[in-house]
């Protein structure tokens, strides 16, 4: 762990440290044959200015951090390659921090950002996040732009998609499928993007003369086992749906495994329309009809938006918001033809 | 942005900012006393410490990196689960940096690493890289540990799982099913994990008295248009393959969409191994068997085994390395009866 330090040039050379650095930093204070002689010696040993002085002096970390709650997922992996693209064409790095969908944890990191570790933030919050201090403290201190789970009570830029919409979109698709018993997965009350999922949902239930029935719209928690078991109770009721609307896409997989494991068919006995960027949805038995999230140009958005502010400060960056459409790609999972 | 400073708390408590820097310290050549009035106010101000000065004097970042190509992919996303899981444990940040398979990325971020910014290095190579030394030049300035696709030149820990055995595996299991004319995708010729599962492919072939044809080793590269053209191409010639092994997940997709488009049947035309971590492979039409890698394991033990020698500086990484089984897990794309 040897790293090359400004002393030991300045003992190489002869020459004070303060003469070093300011050779370093191109003074006009130093002569150009210092300079030269300083630079070379500092290339020949691979020396590197130590990245947290040069900060803590210019007051800039070059860095952004991006606050989600999973990797493990398509949707926030493409959201993340867009945001990633932006911030290399800047000359900045993305610090990524996972909540893992724990409240503490976003607290804790949320905490530690306002210390001035980077200059701007990109978050989604975790699906309990349901008080906002700590959110309006770190907004205080650098800029912050939330995309798809944002946060309604910060005055910010927020990159979306238009979810109450695609909730009804969903809905409306199994009804013209026929469907006669509409049911909903969702992941959590207190997140916006959920909550207008869900009110498409019902809207759409609403102007086809139909009724809302709470029992419907089921939960599906960070428990894979009890939202198995869930599901499973669902599908083996007397009055078992037959069509329902996923509102994240790793439903999916407990949703073909659970109608596999009761010999229920997909299309015929239950309709499925999930909201998913996976890419494997074309060869699933069978192919899935999709709400498809501009997930990567998401990302990119939340970026430009960001870097957008880090270079003007007058920004204002609630102006900045912007709702980017979904697209419904239907496939043989709502498939009439039986 | 209306950070609160030590300079700032100095003034308001009337004392020097030398006075308020010990008290925060917990120095004794400070009073009680005037310690509670510093804390107190800090607190109340909700003062926070500039990292990156504290991480000065400590020479300490309590970060890790992680250097990786990708996170939209399910092994490497479920193994940065397995390393953050462990930085929490520990008290530390995992700053995720992704090369997106660009080798120049990689050598800037490893430039960037040397400079002290982080604690110590996890890893997983390029499919480009094939030279060394910007990741021998790192591992003098921090402990680093590979993970998956490792450097066999650099010196330190390696946690891989039975590349070799698993390429054999698959390949006698395809033998096993009557297969007799198998293929292989291959994602780089340089790096040794994908080496390592073309031997044993070649060693499974050999020891049932097969010949290995070069045609029948197709490289996979990054550019998705020359993948899916060179599939079409394979899948169409006289001496079609009976039996593919693909040697990462994200080519089971192009596998299966070009058998659609063709008409081809799996298994019934073309039997498929993937090694994959993805959680719908048991939905696929059909389901496919997989060689599935213990992805959070390693990223477990890569980052147990990097605070192992964090806290001790005498610890001999190479000695550390550990490989961990994979497993065959037979579903219908393999399956015999027709």
């Amino acid at each position: 762990m040897g790293n090359i330090t400004i002393k030991m040039l300045a003992k190489e050379l002869n020459l004070s440290t303060a003469a070093v650095s300011k050779a370093l930093r191109d003074s006009h204070e130093i002569s150009e044959r210092t300079k030269t002689r300083v630079l070379e010696l500092a290339a020949a040993l691979n020396y590197v200015p130590h990245p947290y002085a040069g900060s803590l002096r210019e007051k800039k970390s070059n860095t952004i951090a991006v606050v989600i709650p999973e990797v493990a997922d398509s949707f926030f992996s493409l959201a993340l390659n867009g945001i990633e693209a932006v911030a290399i064409e800047n000359g900045y790095h993305a610090l990524i921090y996972l909540t893992h969908e724990r409240f503490e944890r976003e607290k804790t990191i949320l905490k530690d950002l306002e210390s001035g570790r980077v200059d701007g933030v990109i978050m989604s919050v975790t699906m309990k996040t349901n008080t906002f201090d700590h959110i309006k403290t770190l907004n205080k201190a650098v800029p912050m732009v939330f995309f798809d789970r944002v946060c309604e009570e910060i005055d910010t830029a927020k990159i979306t998609t238009n979810d109450e919409e695609c909730g009804y979109q969903a809905t409306q698709h199994l009804i013209d499928r026929g469907c006669k018993k509409i049911a909903i997965l969702s992941i959590s009350e207190s997140l916006s993007i959920n909550a207008k999922r869900i009110q498409g949902y019902q809207q759409a239930l609403l102007d086809s003369g139909r009724q809302c029935e709470a029992s419907y719209i089921i939960d599906y928690g960070d428990d894979p086992t009890e939202n198995f078991e869930r599901l499973r109770k669902l599908f083996q009721t007397a009055d078992r749906p037959d069509g329902i609307v996923a509102t994240v896409s790793k439903m999916t997989t407990d949703i073909y495994l659970v109608c596999m494991e009761l010999g229920l068919r997909i299309p015929q006995d239950l309709k499925v329309v999930s909201f998913s960027n996976d890419s494997t949805v074309a060869i699933l038995n069978p192919s899935l009809t999709t709400i498809t999230q501009p997930a990567f140009e998401m990302g990119k958005s939340a970026a430009s938006i960001l870097f957008k502010a880090l270079k003007n400060k007058y920004l204002v960056l609630s102006e900045e918001s912007m709702v980017i459409p979904s697209e419904l790609i239907v496939r043989n999972s709502t498939s009439s033809a039986v």
